[in-house]
């Protein structure tokens, strides 16, 4: 996989990425003005772990952190868990028996993506691609909903996500898309299995060539007037669907 | 129910309000260097509802919209799906037979307001309890993550969370609460019927006078190393297994 690095900004993401994935951590930035002892705290246990920590002006991290609000701390994380087509055939190996795949085509928010990402890492997603135009990316406002989730969910970032899709099916990996329209419904469609669940963008949907290589479309009621759900509610409600199905086997 | 005045901003949510709400707009107001089809659009079809138009330069909807992005257009809506504590036993006899609750204990912000707000519209949820303080209120930016559901959802205000509460138990509602923790798993536990949900704040979920007052507590299953999911994916995630089960009945 392709080691890239990220910035972590704030207390969150970096007490998150030392707790679940401290070798990850490559450098701790602490303001030379900090007198936050949550701060503190985190420079005691990154001590511990042996990562290196460096003490600069607050105007620095103000500059490296963009309009974040970076808390006095931000880290380099390099990013393992991220990979690239020619991974996936590795990973479904590593997954073994019946993977749960998150397809996002497109989202474009990066709070949608990074809410995505948070509920799938708690739904025991095993893997999620993202195609790499035309979606949101791993920025730091992502990385920061996604609340620790996206330094440790395996994630392929995909240039031919129709390609993948494809070697997904033949991997007998079956594709569920997701509609606001025509389809299956949810609660009566089986979810067990290997599977990969597609979501669209807000807004558009599923492209067409995606939408056309799912096997079947899933459809989550609606009962009142509002036309559809937000993508990382929708995402929720049809991971979580999966949840219980394969509970309930 | 008290009839109060807010601010709708934006195409969106002018749209929506017009399209499900018509008899609750009382004026829109459209910039003088509007040039957007979409808008124009919008005045013809208000005109022939009857509601009343006025324009105005784009510096004086600026004012009037703070920080939010207009587009041209806003409008005064009267919400009078916005009642209080004294509105609810007439709303519940409305509702009449298993009405679903959405009880909200003080959700910070705005957005995952209006998130909870656009789902529970979507689940059939009859009706939204909120307490008066501490809790984000029906700002411009929760109606416009609501996606048209703030307006036309029952929405209760209330002083007093746990009178209410004490109320609806007394009407034969039972009260589920939602744990990180403890609690009966979300889907061993029987939903249909008479039910409240309560979900409670980000970071601190419940109240403990609230919580006391639950029947009983329900944790969605989490697989991975995230603590917590978000409290609006939480409470579309509950929701949703309510509709699963009321439509399996």
């Amino acid at each position: 996989m392709k080691h890239s690095f990220s910035l972590l900004i704030g207390i969150h993401p970096v007490d998150s990425a030392l707790s679940k994935a401290p070798q990850q951590l490559r450098l701790i930035t602490v303001a030379d003005e900090c007198r936050n002892p949550r701060v503190q705290e985190l420079v005691v246990r990154a001590r511990e772990a042996g990562i290196r920590i460096v003490s600069e002006p607050r105007t620095s991290l103000d500059r490296k952190s963009g309009e974040q609000r970076h808390q006095d701390v931000i880290a380099e994380f390099e990013a393992s868990n991220l990979g690239q087509e020619k991974d996936l055939d590795r990973i479904l190996d590593e997954i073994g028996t019946d993977p749960l795949v998150l397809v996002l085509d497109g989202v474009q928010d990066p709070h949608n993506l990074g809410a995505c990402l948070r509920t799938a890492e708690a739904a025991g997603v095993n893997l999620v691609i993202l195609p790499k135009d035309d979606s949101a990316g791993l920025t730091p406002v992502a990385r920061r909903a996604a609340s620790g989730a996206a330094e440790v969910l395996p994630i392929l970032i995909v240039t031919n996500l129709a390609r993948v899709l494809r070697r997904l099916k033949e991997r007998g990996i079956w594709l569920a898309g997701t509609t606001d329209s025509a389809g299956t419904g949810l609660y009566e469609t089986p979810l067990t299995g290997a599977l990969g669940l597609v979501m669209g963008s807000e807004g558009k949907g599923m492209r067409r060539l995606t939408s056309e290589l799912c096997d079947y479309h899933l459809r989550i009621p609606m009962h009142g007037s509002v036309s559809s759900l937000n993508v990382s509610v929708a995402t929720a409600v049809c991971l979580y669907e999966i949840v219980r199905q394969r509970q309930a086997r």
